[in-house]
């Protein structure tokens, strides 16, 4: 092994070295960082799982991460305990290293939300269980690329099958699984842990195999950034024809490729859509437009009360009228799930309000907290066992 | 677009803030690194575009990627501007904050090798444009598990299949590639840009269109880490059982999941198996004791010589025997590339010296450098057109 030896050597320099190990979750959960920066002034941490604190802006008061400081030791090793244990979650981090946001360098794991990337990790127990990979069959994850005429694009997407798919003869339900503003076709596996809740969920037999398709709902874009010919772009918030009813037109584009591609059940009774923030808009809009196409509707924290701006009138016009006409049609299920402190708290409490004077039939989950993916983990874990049932 | 904007305000805000451009690649080719430091008192950057420095080491002297000042101005904002532009081509980098090293926090795109993690970035023209994502067709990418009865696990794999593999009726040759030790099935589509070279080849017809496939050639590992039961581990190069034989006797296994799951064709006029380092080792032994499997052999900076260490006696003996058997069987083609200042040149040298003295038909590329990625891309962009014609 001397050769490889050398081989690693230079490898494990070429960039790196040694570190502390960071994060270590503790017997009681409660969880160490540690960095060694002896030439360091200063070295904090962010993350959601430090109590907030109120931040207030122009547009109001907001609930922004909390930070503490590590502690320098006599070598320079700087260090943070939480006080106490911590819940079962996946949590986001950043060190702040001299004032500098950085991910932690002694951790490998890391996600991308639009332009900022955060370290992670992982505390099992009750719900979050199912956020991990555990030993259950897995279901494939691909990238792949569809041709959408109406969007005159071709367009990346990310499709789970479930474990058996390959060698079943079986045709399996579809949900279509819509991101937020900001986010693309990668946001619900990452973030979202998409693969591991279907994974676990269906290795429990609490919910059917089912392919779950999360296409990329900016139509301007042919793929999250990096994997398009712009090449390595700065994410940005900032995109043109988010929610102006061309994703929406373009959808059947989707459904379309996937229905042509997997052995699917081609059917109102085996197709579901839900999504997160602007995604549950489209979700709502994809599916009130379409009132034979989906039995399963989910509206996660939901931008529900948008309006186009200057894109198809004719997506977004008559919204009380298409949702009477869906519910003439008996969708098995109506979902809405929304936080507390969430910003759009208020535009989903209308639209409960709307569908009650009506006597339309839906089911509803508040839980505590706002507009972040908690809550959207949380979401899709109770949305699924729900459906194709 | 006002509830929207103070969600966005909320993310954008949760973890990042403003950042200044880093890296911009300037007209000239030259790169400019910035980062917004005002309480940091000394930024460096170190990267693989920077001119190497020897460093002696107790295993000899080795080429160490130089090291770069960043200067500050009177805002706080430190640059770096190189002072000729760059060649085109996949480069590595990170940011040296008051000692830590970390990724650059402007620049989302960064790439794992075992336990660090690098920023990355892409100069293109020339070879490098096979490693850009162009505006061709794109085959997909999926992470899919199959299952080893040899090695007693579930094991993860990535899989490219070419553009239109889902649409066509038609069978696909496949070559089987190989990653070095530390690696997983992550690594040549992450840091070999696999998908990128062989989509772009693909559309210049200067390759056949053809499946690959990535397995994680460390036998006991279910997967990459963070994609197993055992958690966010710490990814390490000491791994039991890597080159030992054991994977070798189970690739067999790979094979008939590959043949029973994909359109492919089933004889060894359509197999290639290549790999780098480990993953050459494990390609020259794996060719050599199935003789009949393979009609194309690559070895990209190959460990030829490793010995087994109290594996499978049978896997490794009789190095010689089992090398005239294969060319007795008239492969199509045995490839060999090399860098001139490898560590593992020698080595390599020994085994063209043993094919020449036999007269064994084989093709060989001698590069500049040593066993670094910028050679692997090379060798499988070069290695890819002679497949399969």
């Amino acid at each position: 092994m001397a050769t490889l030896t050398v081989c690693s050597f230079a490898q494990q320099n070429l960039f790196g070295g040694q570190a502390p190990k960071s994060p270590e979750v503790n017997v009681d959960n409660t969880v160490t960082f540690r960095l060694m920066a002896p030439e360091a002034q200063k070295v904090q941490i962010t993350g959601d799982f430090l109590p907030t604190q109120k931040v207030n802006t122009s547009y109001g008061e907001y609930d922004a991460p909390g930070v503490a400081d590590l502690t320098k030791d006599d070598k320079g090793l700087w260090t943070f305990t939480t006080k106490e244990g911590i819940k079962p979650e996946l949590y986001l981090y950043n060190m702040i290293i001299d004032g500098v946001k950085v991910t932690d360098p002694s951790n490998v794991y890391a996600i991308r939300d639009i332009a900022n990337t955060t370290s992670i990790f992982l505390i099992g127990g009750d719900r979050a269980d199912l956020y991990k990979v555990n030993k259950v069959p897995h279901g494939t994850v691909s990238k792949i690329w569809y041709n959408s005429p109406t969007a005159g694009l071709t367009r990346r997407c990310t499709v789970y099958t479930p474990a058996g798919y390959e060698t079943s003869k079986q045709k399996y339900p579809v949900l279509y699984l819509l991101h937020g503003i900001g986010g693309d076709e990668q946001a619900w596996t990452e973030l979202g842990r998409a693969a591991q809740i279907l994974d676990n969920l269906i290795a429990q037999g609490k919910a059917k195999p089912m392919i779950v398709v999360m296409p990329n709902g900016n139509i301007s874009q042919e793929a999250c950034p990096g994997e398009t010919s712009q090449g390595f772009t700065v994410p940005t918030m900032a995109l043109p024809k988010t929610m102006d009813g061309y994703f929406e037109q373009a959808f059947p584009d989707v459904i379309k490729f996937v229905e042509n591609t997997y052995r699917v059940q081609k059917d109102k009774a085996h197709r579901a859509i839900a999504g997160l923030s602007m995604g549950g808009f489209h979700s709502l809009f994809i599916s009130i437009n379409n009132p034979d196409t989906f039995d399963y509707v989910g509206l996660f924290s939901a931008a529900v009360d948008q309006q186009q701006k200057g894109g198809l009138d004719e997506i977004y016009a008559n919204r009380e009228q298409k949702i009477d006409n869906l519910f003439a049609k008996h969708p098995k299920l109506f979902w809405i799930g929304i936080g507390k402190s969430d910003f759009l708290y208020k535009n989903n409490a209308e639209l409960r309000h709307y569908l009650d004077s009506k006597n339309f039939k839906y089911e509803y989950l508040e839980t505590e907290g706002g507009h972040i993916w908690r809550n959207w983990r949380i979401y899709l874990s109770e949305f699924v066992p729900k459906l194709f049932k």
